[in-house]
């Protein structure tokens, strides 16, 4: 079964999904946005820059990443914070031979604490390469590109 | 007349002038987005959870939102902020029996003030049901879900 | 060659190059969105409503606007900080004889020091004119109106 041509507004919506799903703290469904060999890092403008392959979180595969969010919830059981993801519209970025289907869109994420405060805990943007698996389409390597040096104190989340 | 099938674009581009509107303050234009006898409420994120009916703002129809926005604008006659609605795309949420046609969509609410400070104000989401009415897509629920439990002091607008 | 016509999705496409080019600092991509003869403005949202001509930054052409980005690149060496562009989805202006394809879009867009602090540096809205060359579409005016009347110190760049 092959997969429709993705474009950047199938993008937008398969982001609006990973948002949501981030948000409600839906990991379950968050995970199944990913390819079983997925890479996810989150890094920094400056890392990314300067080619370093410093990384803040990386996960090597969907089963790492499911090991990071059930240890998260474990750690986290007193939900300490709510995040909320706001994106703009994703684009395609220039072919390259190595990688079709690659996307970017810019974030902003934003905390609330238990006591009601809501501030900004990031932004930057995300660099993406989507695969086609039983035709659906897939996230097969995500980066998380944070414009923040600071590494925020909650950075076990996925961002 | 039939109004064609609405997707999560055509609901993301009818927010897109809910937001105008409100940040334009052209009250009429928003208030022709409701079906006649519309649910239009605010809550907390907190309370949406504990399934408890609590709202800070809530109009029972069309008429009621009318009044409501007469009246801030007789006490706000000297227009005490800007309000400033960035939105993420919307998404369709699992078709219920009962709730065709329902999305849901992400916000962040900035003011500024005559002073000239822009911060934000409210971040969460918009959890709506649509109704096709002569030919168009109106809101017939829109429930407004803060993250932040703090209740502001100019919570007499719509958000 | 004629150009397709123009919808609010195609006018969100190209702001979210509009906004991944000026973050990115990619400023002779982020020119090729204008037309020769553009008009581009930042303007406050309290000179918009008092109709006053008053302009933050006035660039009156494409060459006049790459001036100052060379001279923006020159200056500001170092790099004081990132921006990041968060739009909302564009919608189509109401229709006037002088005026087609015009859109609005909010954004809101943030600054991240070297220091590491990502904060929030003006909201606003781009209201637009898209006018055809050779078969794509090109901003003819842009009209940045800013919420914010304080003008912060880095104003240099564009938003």
């Amino acid at each position: 079964m092959s997969a429709a041509p993705l474009d950047a507004l199938g993008v937008s919506q398969r982001l609006a999904d990973y948002g949501a799903w981030l948000d409600a703290m839906d990991y379950e469904a968050w995970l199944g946005l990913f390819t079983a060999d997925c890479d996810y890092q989150i890094t920094t403008r400056e890392n990314e820059q300067a080619g370093l392959p410093l990384a803040l979180m990386w996960c090597d595969g969907q089963a790492m990443l499911a090991d990071r969010l059930a240890s998260l919830q474990h750690v986290n059981e007193y939900n300490l914070h709510y995040p909320r993801h706001v994106m703009g519209m994703a684009r395609r970025l220039p072919e390259q031979a190595a990688a079709p289907n690659a996307f970017e869109a810019p974030y902003a994420l934003y905390q609330t604490t238990l006591e009601g405060e809501s501030r900004l805990f990031s932004v930057g943007r995300y660099a993406m390469q989507w695969r086609a698996v039983n035709g659906d389409w897939k996230l097969h390597t995500m980066r998380v590109i944070v414009d923040t040096a600071q590494v925020p104190s909650l950075l076990a989340c996925p961002i």
